[in-house]
């Protein structure tokens, strides 16, 4: 084993990166696509076998736990955000600077294209076979569903946005929740878990209208692979151009997550620490003021 | 970034809340409302859509999910009831005091009311499509179910009325045996899971004649909401006014549940304690007692 | 609250027993009450709505879930057992005297009858319905398979045996290497949950045969109670006497699982800790005997 | 009690097995068992009930939560690998000595014959009722599916063979996330749960084209017990030699997996680590050469 560890070791060394901000794009490019190969594997499982082998439900269960798995891949170099409404809510509230938002905004979709192209390949076969020999956006044989949402024929636009506004503030609100400094309360190891059964209750609750994206890199990766690898441009042109709302809504009900949890918790609690640190360092003040005078006295 | 932080700092300020009591009821309010945003959306998903995005299952899933991660948010600053029949069992208890109650079940409620209406908002065409143009409380287009809960066709009053009772007792039995100082066989930090877990056993084994409201904030916010959006007064009147059981019925069982807790479990390991203490203070009292004598002889 | 804590306190000390036997015998009743309640519910709630409410699936769930919660609630007082084969295997092991065995049956019997009850009451109104008006044993209408376990068509008297000593003795398995104490791969309080999963996968995997009882108290509490209620003493006859083997079948698969799991894991992972410790006295004389020897020397 | 114990403590003596490599190799043995037989239960479960007693989910949880137990079973003896793929990525990673890895699969392979067995003889009658008295590889009464995979009508043998491929890298990624020392987001512990989790989302998300294998053990072994049980060497040669698929493809796929996450995430974590020591030794060594150089000056 002596040579191989020698190899293993020469290996190592030559590929290592040691850019942080590098090692932090991969780590997401590849959190993101374990979220969106799993989270489409299961849409392709439950679609492809006309429901033998899936149901709204698995996909539900897929995309919960492929963001748990997705962010214990990427968590400790990254931070594990997996989407950018997260890194974007960060950035808003000063916890992560605002030049990795673009960055992280875009290893994310590199990742989640990716990912679609290895579910692609996966369910190669089944997807011929299910679109009977051509790719469609819409019709009973439509397979494009699989990668990028598409909403259901009830749905208006206005009621759409509305509904991507809502998805996202909720799965912020619970995030900030999760892990807001001043107010943690699971342990440690167990955010992952916890981000997990979030998606899971939002695709169970709030899935109906379009399909959940709540993430502007999972619609937008999957939609550019099936522009390319045949759909073509009426993925984004469907249904008077949904494809949009994906990408923008998102960001304003982050905007609204945001505001409810500070306002409704966060800004109390952290609030709260701030008035005793600054009460203890008043007293500290005073105890000086006290010392520095009976030290005059003493003199 | 430093400006961003001086902005942030002084919107913390503005908006901070001291008062003690406000805070947790904000907090309640924000827990109970994922409580029923998720849990409601779930019954929107399973009903609108027909069973192709839901089932009784995925509805039991989002509001034990729910529940977990209500309490996760409001925890750390309420205690994360999210339940009257909660607060009440604390209050009968003597762990929290009484004052509290009616400010909780307000707060409760309002945080129900407003979780049914961002559900009302979010599935809004999908309503007015399945109910083909109406609100109703029954027949087959009827979407008032979305919101509170209706018995089944079999259950009398009576039964209904046991069956309420009989939920809230296994909720709090099994609550109580979660937060138990003195019988804490969970990990800090999981409490709100396990809680998710027992609310998703009563969904599973007790929703069948009433649809396990087993809290009447839960069932009041929303029944208050669709009497105001358009479904009108029958809300209320409706089933021989079935909306007056899960607000009473809850309260009885949780007497119920704490009385079964204390003498089953509950007082016998708290005992258990106090006899040790006691036993401590006899010993330290002989001994103080025994050397007073000895410090008299010696004297 | 001054008077409320003074009558709490008087009446938790009228009601405190301080036999630990006694104590433990409730708190096994509470738990095996808890089981079965969530467990019967569930069933209950899937055959009597034909399905609309619940499946196999969902009394899986129920009944790992409720095995978690009985654990949870008498855990600590008692152990948290709640199935006299998991008693019968840590008497076999010497790990619990011989004597708690019978009080521990009876408790165990005691609270699934309890259980029972409590779910026969829930669901009187729907019980009657879907009966037609009769308690049935067998036939479309039949309701005795909502408490006690029957035979599928297909299951002959051994193969049914063979099939409650297996599935006795994998969970067995499973439960001993979970609690073993030189074995302990599990953090601190998370036991209970894993028993859960334990009793779900069973569930999934060997529920076919005759619905998995492996638990004689799970099965003959609920039996003598519809004998009572209703159904009669054909409860016990039916099926060519089935209704003994989930009695005595477990214990057989105990057994065997016992066996199992300390020839291929426990004696093995016990007697390395013997070693150690052994080898660490045999060290401990010897130098003892040296330094008797280099006394004597120096003397 | 004292003679039971004595009794205990002899037998023990007797069995006990001190070569280390010998108990890790029954561990897996035991380990891999449960996986397969509480997963091909499952499959049993599933299709032999035609569907009123399992769904494809069913056989998802139950290959998860198996694959958690199997792992709690052995792990602290063996590792917990339960899987030729897992021990071989850890050999190409110098974790574990490749003297390990025959041994390991051999008792893997075993494990799930063994596993096959018990399965064969607790669904014995209704495997004979289901095939209408013969053991088909095809055709509407095949069973063969219960042990072994099998493709889909659809799946080219490439695609198959890309399909497993896949899966088994995605399935090393997750681990090695899991499991990499320098990377541990998980607590202590839950190792075990988070693999479950992986192995049910590749269930739900990659099970459609032919199973989810990804594990040689777990195919080969069920596939030579049904060779000998009565199924014939078709189970070899049906769906042109599908069988060599899963036995093959998987270790490609963690050559792939191995290979991704080291690159993307893996080798830079570990470098950060090296980076820091070397930099400390650095130190260590130029501070040693400086107080060598003043020792001189001093003499």
């Amino acid at each position: 084993m002596g040579r191989q560890k020698v190899i293993l070791e020469k290996m190592a060394r030559i590929f290592q990166i040691r850019n942080m901000l590098m090692r932090q794009a991969l780590a997401e490019c590849l959190g993101t696509l374990i979220l969106v190969m799993f989270g489409c594997g299961a849409l392709a499982q439950h679609i492809l076998s006309g429901g033998s082998h899936g149901m709204f439900l698995t996909v539900n269960f897929a995309f919960g736990f492929a963001a748990t798995l997705g962010i214990l891949v990427c968590g400790q170099v990254s931070g594990g955000h997996i989407n950018p409404t997260v890194t974007f809510s960060l950035c808003l509230l000063g916890r992560e600077p605002w030049r990795k938002f673009p960055v992280y905004f875009l290893a994310q979709t590199v990742g989640a294209f990716l990912g679609a192209g290895i579910i692609f390949g996966m369910y190669f076969d089944a997807i011929w076979k299910f679109g009977q020999g051509s790719l469609d956006v819409d019709g009973v044989n439509a397979t494009a569903g699989i990668f990028a949402t598409y909403p259901s024929k009830h749905l208006t636009l206005l009621n759409g946005f509305f509904d991507q506004m809502i998805g996202t503030a909720a799965l912020i609100v619970c995030i900030l929740a999760i892990v807001d400094p001043y107010n943690n309360p699971i342990p440690q190891g167990l955010e992952a878990f916890t981000v997990g059964f979030v998606v899971l209750v939002i695709g169970l609750s709030m899935g109906f209208n379009s399909g959940y994206a709540v993430n502007p890199a999972r619609d937008l990766g999957p939609r550019i692979f099936t522009a390319i690898a045949g759909w073509g441009s009426k993925v984004f042109s469907a249904e008077s151009y949904w494809s949009f709302v994906p990408v923008f809504a998102p960001f304003i009900g982050a905007v609204f997550g945001v505001m409810v949890y500070q306002l409704m918790v966060g800004c109390h609690v952290k609030g709260e620490e701030r008035d005793k640190r600054e009460a203890v360092e008043r007293e500290e003040k005073e105890r000086l003021k006290l010392s520095a005078v009976s030290d005059k006295d003493a003199a």
